[in-house]
C-alpha cells in the first residue's frame, strides 16, 4: 500500500495546536532547538529486511497477518514507515533471502519511497535447502572458521555475492555476522579457530570495492554456547585490524555479557578510529532484540552521548559517517509498530544527547566534581524532548504521531486485505 | 532396532580385565564400594522424547538422520540407550507430540524395553495448527495466565487432557513449564498475572489423580524476555504451596539468573518438602540444555551433594522420591550419543557425592573448619570414580563403555538405513 | 549547622518566575499534577546514619571533611537535608555505632529539625573489639547461623537490645541484614544454617513490640562469596512467613543477581502482603550502592509503577505502610550532595509512576495491546516532572533547588569549619 | 620460624607406602608420567605478600592470629610454603607495603629459603597518609587517567620507584593493576581517560629494564562501579600493544563479567604474543578472591588446556615464559593452608591438562567430531592426578601432603606464639 501524502496532512493539521503549544518553549527560549531539530532531520535509521515480520524462538513464533512476501513488499513497508516518520530512509538486506532479480527496478521502487539501501548482510548461519547450488555443504560447524576449506570457500563465495548484489543496489557496507564458534569445551581449537576465520575474511575484503566497508559484528553468545569465534570486541578488533582501513567493528547492543559498559566501549572503538556502525534493539538478559529503548533508555542515551563525544571530536558527520541501524525482533507486538518505536526511542536518545552541556561537563570533569557532571547528564535525559523530535518529523514531511496515524488509517488491516492473514515474511 | 544382547556380552568379555584392574582398587579396599555400586544399579534418569532428535535455535537448525518419526521410534531409541547403560529406564513424554493412540500396545512396547513412563508433560508454549481442536485460541500472550478466560479454559484442559494420557500409559507425574510472561515493561500486571496462573494451576490440580504429583517447573527468561510468571524457585514455591500436597517445584539447571547457587536453593526446596524432581542439562549463558556435566561438572556434583544430604535427613528414596530427567538440546551432536554422556555424568557426580564422608564433614562445620569442609568435598570429586559406574552398568546388563559400543555398533547408521537421512523428530 | 529559614526563602524568590513558568502548564491543564504534588509532600524518605560520611571499598576509603562525629551531628546532617528538600523527615539509626545515651534529648534534638526516627538496624557483620561486652564471641563465621549456641545468643540479645534502642526514640521497625552465609563449599550445611537462622529470628521476633515490623532483608552476594543464608527473596519470604504477621520482607535494588526482575518481586511480595520496605541505591554490576536513578532510572520508574498498583490494590498508605530508606555509599561524592540527589530521583520516579494512566494500563492489557501499554508507561517516564517534585518541595517549606542551595551557601565548608576536615564518620 | 626437614622426611616416610601403592599404576603403565612428574616439579607458582594475611571486605574483617608482620616475616611464610610443596618459590611483592630497606639482605634471606622475587606490584589504589612524600596528591579520582598531571606525575614516578626496588632485588616484572575509572555516568570522558592513561603507561614503560616486561592487568569492576579504564582484555591488549613489545596483558580470574570464557581470551591472547601472566583465584559473582579450583575447577583445566596448546605453539617454555601468580583473599580461612590449597589445585589443573591426548583431540576437531572432543577432555579431568602431583613434590624435597602436615606441626600456633594473636600483615 502507499500512504496517500493528504492523510498525513490531515493528521498534522489536527495536531497542530497542541504541538506548537509544547514546541513553542524551546523555539522561543532554547538557543539550540534549531540545530538538534536540523541534526534529527538529517538523521535516518535503516531498517533491515527481516525486521518486517513476525520474529519467534526456537520454542515458537505466532504469526501476525500482513507480512511481506517478497522484497518488493518489504520495500514498500519500510516506504511506508519512512512516510510515516521520515527517519527510516534506508533498508538493509538480507541475502539470500532478498535477492534482486532486477536490481534497476528494484533501486527505483526503493527510491520512489526515498530510500537508500543500507548495509548488505550476509547469512551463513543455516543451511539453504532450497536454494540450488547454495550451502551443498553445511554450516553446522561454521562457515569462515570451519575445518574444510570447501565450506570456507562457499561462505566467502557467499559473501562475495552478497557485494556483489549490495554493488548492484548502491549499498556501500557488507555486514558479516558470524554464529561461528562452539558449543562444547574441547569442540574447536580457538586459536586456529581465529587464524581460519581471519583468513576467510581476508578473501572477503579482497572483494571489497574501494568505497565500501565491512562490518564486523561480534556477539558473546548464542546460537553457540560455549564459544563465540568473534565473541566480543576485542576480538572483532583485531579481526578489524588486520584487515585494514576498510573493516570496521560493528557494535549490536544485544550482544553483550551482563552488565557490560557498552557506552564505553563505544567510545574506545571510536577513539582507535575503528567503530563501524550499530544494531540498535534492548535487552535484559541476552539478545533479547526488544524494541530500541523499552529497557534501559538510559544506557541508549550514555551511548549516544558517547557517540557525540566521539564523533565531534574526529569531525565526524552524525548522519553518515557510522552505519545506524535496528536489529530487533518482534515477537508480540505488530513489526510496523514496533519499528516506529524504537525508531523514535533512538531519536529522543539522539536529541538528548545533543543537548547535553558539554562545555560545563568538561569543566566539570576537570574539577572531578562528579555530582555536577552526573547532574548534566541527567538534566538533558530528563527533559521532554519530544516536541524536537515532532517537529523535526513535521519538518521532513511526515507525521506528527505516527503510531497514532499508523492505527487510524489501519495500516495493518489494509496489508491483511492485500497480502493475506497467514503471510510468512521470507526469512524467518 | 533392537541391541543384540550378545553384542552388549562381547564389548563386556573385551574389557574385562581392563575394568577388573581399575575396580580392584575399589572393592578390594573401599568399604563403601559396594553400597555406591548398589545405589547407582538402582539409580534411573528418564531421557525427554523431544531430545531423541537433533535441537536448534531461533537461528537455525541442523539435523541428523536416523531420527524417530513416532512414539514407536522414540520409545526404541530410550530402549536402546537403556539396553546401552541400564540407566535410562524411563521415558518422558510431551503432549501433543506423544499421543498414544493405543495405551496398552504403547505399555507394552515401553515394557519390552524395560521402560516405564516417567512424567508427562504439557505444552502451552506453541500453538498447534495441525491438531484440530487443539489451539484454536493463541498462547501468543500466554497460557495460564491469559486475560481472556477461554484461551486458560484451552491450557487447563489441555493439561488435564495430558494427565488422562499420563494415566493411560502409568505415569505419575504431570509437569507444567509455562513460558507465560512478558517481553515489555507495562505488558503484563504481574499481580493478577499471578492470581490468573494460580487459579488454573488448582483446575489441573484438582483433576490430578491421588496419587500423582504436579510440578511446577520455574525459568527466569525466555521465550519471554522481560518477565516469567514462573520465574524462580520463590515464584514456584508460592504456586506450589498454595496448591497443596501433591505439588512440587521442579529445578532445571539452566533456568536461573547468571551465577545463582542452585545447590542451596536445593537443599532449601527439600527442607521445606517441596522439591519435586530435576531436570538435568548444562550451560555458561542461559538455558543452553548442553549436555549434563559438560561446563560445570562441579557444581553438578554439588548438587548432589546436598540432594543426599537433603533426602537422607528425610529418609527419602534416592531412586524413587524424587524425578529425575534429563533435559537438554542436542544441536551439534548426536542425539543418543550426548544422552550417554549425560547420563554418566550424573552419575558420576551422585557416585562421587555418595562418596563424601559426611560425619567427617559435619564435624568440620561444627568447628567453622573451613579448609577441612572443602578438602573434603574435594577429595570425593577428585576421586575417579568410572570404575564403580562402569561395574554398575555391568551388574545391571549393560555395556561397560556404552559410547564406544554404540559407535563400534554403527548405530546411527543403522538408524539412518531404517528411517531415512532427512527425518526430522516429531515436536522439533 | 542549622539552616537559615532565611535562605531558603530568598533562593525560592530568586527563582519564583522561572519555577511557575514551568509549573504553570500543569497547574493549568493536568488534572492530576494537584494531587501528585500533594502525594509528593507526604512522601518520606529515611536516610540512615551511616550514609551521612564517604564509604569506601575493601580497596580503600577516600573520606572528605565535615564528617558526623556523633549521633547527633548525623542529626543535625539530616536536619540540613530535610530543611533542604524537605522529604528527608527521618533517620535510620545503626546500632552499636548510634546508641543514645539520653533518648529523650535524642527525640526532642530529632524533633527540633522535623525528624522521626526510622527502622533501626542491628549490625552482626562485624565485630566490634572496642565495645566491652559486645562481640566477646566472634561473627566471623555467621551470627544468627552460627553453629555455636552461645554466638547465636550474643546475636540475639544484641538485635533485643536494637529493639529497646529503638522503642526508647519511637522507632516501630527493626532491620535485620544478615551477612551470614559461607565463602567456600562444603562450609555450611544449608538446611541446618537455614533452621539456625529461623530459630534465632524466632527469638527476635518474641520480643518485638505489638506494633513493631521486623524486616528481613536479602542479598545474593557479599560479604560472603558462595552462599548467603537469606539470599533472595523467596528466602526471605520463607522466615517471614514462618516468623508471623509482623515479619516482612525487605528489598534493597542492589541485593540481586544480575539482570532480576525486581519490579516483579515487588509486585510478588506486595501481593502476599509481605513486602514490608525498601533500601533505595542503584547498582551496574553487584551491590554498588550508588546514587538512586543514577544507573537505571526506568528501572526505578517500573518499580514505584508496582509499588502503586499494589499498595493501591491493598488500599495502602504510600507515605505510610512501607518503610521507604536509601541505602547508599558514597565514595567519590559529597555525602549530603548525593542523598540530595537520591532523594530527588525517587520523588521523579515516584511522580512519574503517578501519572501512569490506569485505566488505560488495564485497558491495553486486557486487549494484549503490548505497543499500548508499552506507550503508556514511556509517556509518563518521558514526562519532565521536576517542576512538580520543585513545586512540592515549595509548598513544604523546602529549596527549589537544593543541590544548587547547598552549593551556594557553602554548606561542607561549613562542616569542615566546625567539625575538621579530617573527621571520619563513626561506623565507616 | 623454619621447617626441620626431618619433619618432612618423617612425614614422607609415614605415607610412603600408601603413596606408592596409588603412583604404581601411573609409573607402571602410563608413558607421559614421568615427563608430567617433571613438568610439575619446575612448575613454580608466585605468591603475592598481601595474600599472608587474613583478607576483608568492606563490612569487615575478622583477623587470625600469627600474621607477618614485616617483609622478613612474609618471606619466612613463602618460605613456609615452599618448604611444604616446593612449588611456590616465588615471593611478590606489593610496594609501598614491602620496601626493601636492604636488598641484598632481602635477596639473600629469601634465597635461603629458595625463593625469587617475581613480579613487582604498584599501588595507585590507596592514599599513603602514613609514607611521607607519598601520596601527598590524592588518588580518589584516578591515578594514570587523573585530570591533574600532577597526580598522574606521583603515580608514574611511584611505578617507576616500584621497578627500581624490583631491580633491586632481582624481579624481572612490574604488575600494574589500576582502580581507575569511574563511579557514575558523566564523571569520567573514557576518551581522555584513555589517552591519559596510555601517555602514562608510556612514560612508565621508558622506564622499564630492557630484560624487564611490564604486565597491564584489566578488571571489569571494582573498585569503581560504572566504568573501569583498563576494563577487559581488549583495552589491556589496546595499552600493550601501543606500548611496545615489553608489554603485556595479565590475566586475574576474578575480573571478568559474568559468564565470560576466560579459556578464549587466554588462546586469542597467546596467539597474540600478548598474554604476560596470570592471577588465579576463583569465584562466583565478582572478584570474589576465593582458593583457587575452589568454584570452577573444570574451568582451571580448560585455561591450562589453553595455555599448553598456546605455549606450545609458539614452543614457549610452561615454567619461565608466563607470569603464575596466586592473588586471593583468604576471609575465613588460615592464609598458609588456603595458599596450600590454591598451588595443589593448580597443580592439578596443569597435570589434568597435560594428560589431554592432543593428536586424538586434533583428529576429533578436524573430523567434527564434539562428543570425542568432549570425551578427550573429560577423560583428562576424570582422572586422579593426585598421585602425580604428590610425587612430584616428593622429588623436590616437598611433603607427600603438605596441608596434612602443615597442621600436624602446628604452624599456624607456633607463628602466633611468635608473632601475637592480634597481628595484623602490612598492607591489609
Amino acid at each position: 500500500m502507499n500512504l496517500n501524502p493528504d492523510f498525513i496532512a490531515d493528521h498534522n493539521a489536527a495536531g497542530q495546536t497542541q504541538h506548537q503549544r509544547k514546541l513553542s518553549p524551546w523555539t522561543d527560549s532554547v538557543e539550540q532547538a534549531e540545530a538538534v531539530i536540523q541534526k534529527l532531520v538529517d538523521f535516518q535509521i535503516a531498517i533491515p529486511s527481516w525486521a518486517l515480520g513476525t520474529g519467534g524462538t526456537r520454542f515458537g513464533r505466532f504469526p501476525g497477518g500482513g507480512e511481506p512476501r517478497s522484497l518488493e513488499e518489504k520495500i514498500a513497508d519500510v516506504g511506508l514507515l519512512h512516510a510515516l516518520n521520515r527517519a527510516s530512509g534506508a533498508i538493509s538486506l538480507h541475502i539470500p533471502w532478498d535477492i534482486p532479480t532486477d536490481p534497476q527496478a528494484t533501486k527505483q521502487l526503493a527510491a520512489s519511497y526515498g530510500l537508500a539501501f543500507d548495509a548488505v548482510n550476509s547469512n551463513t548461519f543455516q543451511d539453504q535447502p532450497g536454494e540450488p547450488g547454495d550451502s551443498q555443504l553445511s554450516y553446522k560447524f561454521g562457515s569462515l572458521q570451519h575445518v574444510d576449506p570447501a565450506v570456507r570457500r562457499q561462505a566467502i563465495d557467499h559473501n562475495i555475492e552478497v557485494i556483489r548484489h549490495g554493488v548492484s543496489l548502491g549499498s556501500k557496507a557488507l555486514t558479516v555476522w558470524l554464529s561461528d564458534g562452539s558449543c562444547f569445551p574441547g569442540q574447536l581449537n580457538f586459536r586456529k579457530a581465529f587464524e581460519r576465520t581471519l583468513s576467510s575474511l581476508q578473501d572477503i575484503y579482497a572483494a571489497l570495492p574501494d568505497d565500501w566497508k565491512v562490518f564486523v559484528e561480534y556477539k558473546a553468545f548464542e546460537p553457540n554456547f560455549y564459544s563465540m569465534t568473534v565473541g566480543d570486541w576485542g576480538s572483532s578488533y583485531l579481526y578489524a585490524n588486520k584487515l585494514g582501513p576498510k573493516a570496521y567493528t560493528l557494535v549490536d547492543l544485544g550482544h553483550h555479557l551482563p552488565n557490560a559498559n557498552i557506552e564505553q566501549i563505544v567510545a574506545i572503538l571510536l577513539n582507535e578510529g575503528k567503530l563501524g556502525g550499530f544494531h540498535f534493539n534492548d535487552s535484559k538478559y541476552g539478545d533479547d532484540d526488544l524494541t530500541a529503548g523499552s529497557i534501559k533508555p538510559y544506557q541508549l542515551f550514555l551511548i549516544f552521548n558517547e557517540l557525540i563525544d566521539g564523533m565531534d571530536a574526529r569531525q565526524m558527520n552524525h548522519a553518515q559517517d557510522l552505519g545506524w541501524m535496528i536489529d530487533a525482533s518482534h515477537n508480540v507486538k505488530d513489526p510496523l509498530e514496533d519499528l516506529l518505536q524504537s525508531v523514535e526511542a533512538i531519536q529522543l536518545a539522539y536529541a538528548q544527547a545533543l543537548l547535553v552541556d558539554r562545555a560545563a561537563l568538561d569543566e566539570a570533569r576537570d574539577a572531578n566534581d562528579v555530582v555536577r557532571a552526573q547532574e548534566i547528564l541527567q538534566d538533558a535525559f530528563r527533559t521532554d524532548v519530544r516536541p524536537l523530535v515532532a517537529e523535526a518529523r513535521l519538518r521532513a514531511g511526515g507525521a506528527l504521531n505516527p503510531l497514532a496515524l499508523f492505527r487510524q488509517l489501519t495500516v495493518r488491516q489494509q496489508l491483511i486485505g492485500e497480502r493475506g492473514a497467514k503471510t510468512v515474511a521470507t526469512g524467518l
